[in-house]
């Protein structure tokens, strides 16, 4: 297998038992993405001699003195800060701009081993839905979805096997279903968002993208996200969980409206596949309580829009994206009264919704309403996982299942917050199922 | 009067009136902090050809064009980037750090046509209680409080009508009462906190001091602190509240048992001298409910250091603080449920709270539990800050009264979230009271 292919799992065992170095390791990337960047254009910032400059530092290292994450290659989206290369948010505003500091999670990822390939396209600070210049690779002239659309392109593209994202909305799970791959969205808080672009405080979280489940547990250790002990399926230990006898909650969501017949059909399918498989599955409505989340979330974005943008409307509102100037003029006129309702409205739930799931396994819920539409001017919709993003949850989308035009969709799956190596345990199990029975495999 | 004495409202009136030139003003603060330097040492970073040469540019913007803040000096909290000044955080990780980024709240300042000063000094990232070099600048040997204990010493010793700090805990307010001077933790999430090393996110607050109540008012109109209209006190109508016939709630706090005699005196003048102005002051016990806040507020602070300082711990941990080394491996064993049972216990009283402080024109509450403590190892209690920092409220630090030594003590007023504009109006008028009767002048 060309290494580009591999996962991060894999070529941390081909670099470990010296069948590739880090340097040819890059190279193999870097001629993916050269040969498929004319149509992809998942990148921001790539510049091939520091990669391979890095790679080469890293081959120095003497084995034992190795991190967890030694050669593997992360794709960065272009809002997380990062020293070496610069860090432009899509916004003229920030053209050229280029902090010498490194966010947290770069740190964490640096100090761990990691190659920081370069960095990936997004929204105007990831907080638009005017689509960057990338392309879906599964499908030219369709989104990969957004704001972290370089980096679910590059993922699903085999141009890297791991990229960070953000999620204030949907961000990172969108991107994770239109280009097939396994996208985490942690529990709000769980790691470090330190030097990223801030647009809500309360809502924004770090994301992961993968080809597996062993590649997010990989950077779950390396970001320590730990649940409480004693827990079954506590830490990597991959035997804790079985689909024989386990109980999912199917959950529609007031949103079910939105859903497109792809996306109904594969919450379909797995619920056939998951009882196939030994597993309970048990449909699932949210109290009505529930119900006023999607517009608690949207009157959050736009009042924490109003603070976060703030800098850049005082600066150059002209070449500010209308939606934001939007938010810091306060158009919608969101009052303090309302702000604060859905603010602590949201957060009285956040409790009930952990009782809720963790009664089992995990949540499963749509994704998006379908696979991803054609056009990259628009990154699709969000709607089907800002409920979550508002809750704190930890959330994973599994990959599979497929539309009518033979685009990939996947499903989220939830579990409380805090329950992240637990959900991760579950998602691998499900992942197997969906993965090889869903009906989608990537042709890439 | 010499001009650092001005506040920042009177150095725009003589700049404005071709009184003074910001390069005169420059020159005067340089000159003040040269000959008070060696006794408070309030400055990480202070490069006087800097500030020379940012005050010409600002004096050759033609009048027409000059922002409400056009020379007005600022410091700046040594945890808040300043893209041409170095951040170090006070931490060895950090020493010749300095990002090429401005903080939002930079951003701002800058744009308003501010005179960014310097760096001052703080505690190993806001988040410790070891004092940095700095002396109270009423008595030496003594902290000016912390963690923003340069800013408090310089805006209170005439350096800088107006500087940055952050609070967690107590680290404006605090600093706030030490000194003598007015401080202001706004409502949490009001003002961006983009681009200021994290601690908390849900804790987290950037903060302002001045030496006047108009000072706070411009600094909140340049934020654009909003309270929801209509409201008497909206914006900067300066003539919707009066102490007369205004009520007052009196709360002591579960932490009562550790207020000294000066803050308890305080405590009891205030109340005295507002019932002789007129208001009405009723002394109220916070519902049992409350009790809980000052624990949950150190959960939350240990777990949230848990993720703040995984970096620092991952690159660094021989020369991290023992603190923040105890917060990143858990020492304290707080478990994810406790974790969450404070944070959700917290956010279910904050609308609470709103109700109470409602009520009321503010409530008046302990700073802190006396004077400054001696010595500069330690930076003093935040016992009776923490638990308004946990409920989100806006919180302004009025001086006015001193200790058994002579030394500054000021009270908290506090007002629901959202109503930052309506605690200034408010704090305008009792700040004369406490000012004038209280006791205390700055013999600086």
């Amino acid at each position: 297998m060309e290494p580009f292919r591999l996962t991060a799992t894999d070529v941390l065992k081909e670099i470990k038992a010296g069948k590739l170095t880090v340097e040819d390791y890059a190279k193999s990337l870097l001629s993916r993405i050269e040969k498929r960047d004319d149509q992809v254009k998942a990148w921001a910032y790539l510049n091939p001699e520091l990669v391979i400059k890095q790679a080469k530092v890293l081959d120095q290292i003497p084995p034992d003195q190795r991190g967890p994450l030694h050669g593997v290659a992360v794709g960065v989206k272009d809002v997380i800060y990062t020293k070496d290369m610069p860090t432009e948010h899509n916004s003229p505003i920030y053209a050229g701009d280029a902090p010498q500091v490194d966010a947290a999670s770069i740190m964490i990822l640096r100090q761990a081993g990691a190659l920081i390939l370069g960095k990936t396209t997004t929204t105007e600070f990831a907080a638009t839905v005017q689509g960057p210049k990338t392309h879906n690779p599964h499908a030219p002239f369709r989104t990969p979805g957004g704001s972290s659309s370089g980096s679910g392109a590059a993922v699903g593209d085999f141009q890297v096997p791991i990229a960070l994202g953000t999620q204030t909305g949907g961000s990172t799970i969108r991107p994770g279903s239109f280009n097939g791959i396994y996208a985490m969205k942690p529990t709000w808080g769980a790691i470090s968002r330190e030097g990223q672009k801030i647009y809500s405080l309360i809502l924004d979280t770090l994301g992961l993208y993968a080809r597996s489940v062993e590649d997010l547990q990989l950077l779950a250790e390396v970001f320590a996200l730990k649940d409480d002990e004693p827990s079954s399926t506590e830490g990597r230990i991959e035997s804790g969980f079985t689909l024989k006898g386990a109980k999912f909650a199917l959950v529609k969501t007031v949103v079910w409206p939105q859903v497109g017949p792809g996306t109904a059909a594969a919450m379909e399918k797995a619920v056939k596949l998951l009882e196939a498989h030994g597993a309970e599955v048990e449909e699932v409505a949210l109290p009505r309580e529930f119900d006023e989340l999607p517009s608690w979330h949207r009157s959050i974005m736009s009042a924490d829009g109003r603070v976060a943008f703030l800098p850049e409307h005082r600066v150059a509102k002209e070449i500010l994206d209308e939606s934001l100037v939007g938010h810091v003029e306060n158009v919608k006129k969101i009052s303090r009264a309302d702000q604060l309702k859905a603010f602590d409205g949201i957060a009285a739930l956040r409790p009930k919704i952990d009782e809720l799931a963790g009664q089992y396994a995990a949540i499963i819920t749509p994704s998006v309403p379908d696979e991803a539409p054609e056009g990259i001017e628009r990154t699709g919709s969000a709607a089907f996982c800002s409920i979550w993003t508002a809750l704190h949850v930890p959330v994973v989308n599994v990959p599979g299942f497929q539309g009518s035009n033979g685009l990939p969709i996947g499903l989220s799956l939830v579990a409380p917050r805090y329950r992240d190596q637990h959900l991760l345990a579950v998602c691998k199990e499900v992942g197997k199922v969906f993965g090889e029975e869903g009906g989608w495999k990537s042709s890439l």
